[in-house]
């Protein structure tokens, strides 16, 4: 977990932007908000995920598969995760 | 906003699974989760969000594009929101 | 088939460019390309479809949903196939 | 190159079923074929190329960050590839 960790302040600011409009959706759902508002946040919302996911993505490639300190059955583990994570969002 | 308001029970539950869920990857990040969990939540969250947006865009089509009682102004606006929506997560 | 046929021009020729990169990728593999050059013209490419892709959307929402003489009928037909479209790139 | 030398067989033949793909959404728009086909065939193009995106990423990861003969600059450029693509999907 070394990338997470060394990345976490950066990461969690991240994830509480996230939240922030997460919490906007809601708000906007429930005040009735105009659905194109509430679309605009989702997408943004997304856009933002998106964000995180290639941000710890590009960490896990530069701890995991770079490092030269991994053993080599850690970074084929490394690599079997990764190609999975590709796999989930080229569907 | 007729129909936001009409679905509003259904979409606040998608918005609640997604909130848990950003909040996982939150607790995941504070606790140094190995990082691969951690990127499983937020491709999970990443899911929840299209499927949000999804039941969003059918019920903005359904409401504001085929509703007899849509001015065509309104329906005209309608279609240019939609419009972007669609050109922005196809970019 | 309004639409596709009206702007059957600017259509066909987004899709000679697709046609043209998908041939590119086919004669880097072939030449053995360096594996990252190959990546570039697959984004592309994708890029593009996605391009045509949104192209098309507009077009069937303008003249499928919005045109003033499409009966009650066609136009939900149209609704319920643009529904489809968007839940297939949304998942 | 060795990866894409090795698996061409297999993503040449990709390659040529979206070929059939790209030629079959020029034909469907040539003959004034109905949108909705189009469309269809357009996401099932889209969906091939992610397909063959991800073999190559994968042969990129296996090959170029795995194997053990690779010197470690050529380890980092493989690595600031991956990461470049990562970040393009994920825009």
């Amino acid at each position: 977990m070394a990338h997470t960790e060394r990345d976490k302040k950066k990461l969690l600011q991240r994830v509480h932007r996230i939240r922030g409009q997460v919490e906007a959706i809601e708000r906007g759902l429930e005040a009735g908000q105009d659905c194109y508002k509430v679309l605009q946040t989702v997408a943004a919302a997304r856009g933002a995920l998106n964000g995180l996911m290639a941000e710890i993505v590009e960490g896990h490639i530069r701890s995991h598969l770079l490092d030269a300190d991994v053993s080599p059955a850690d970074r084929t583990e490394a690599a079997d995760e990764l190609v999975d994570v590709v796999r989930s969002f080229l569907k």
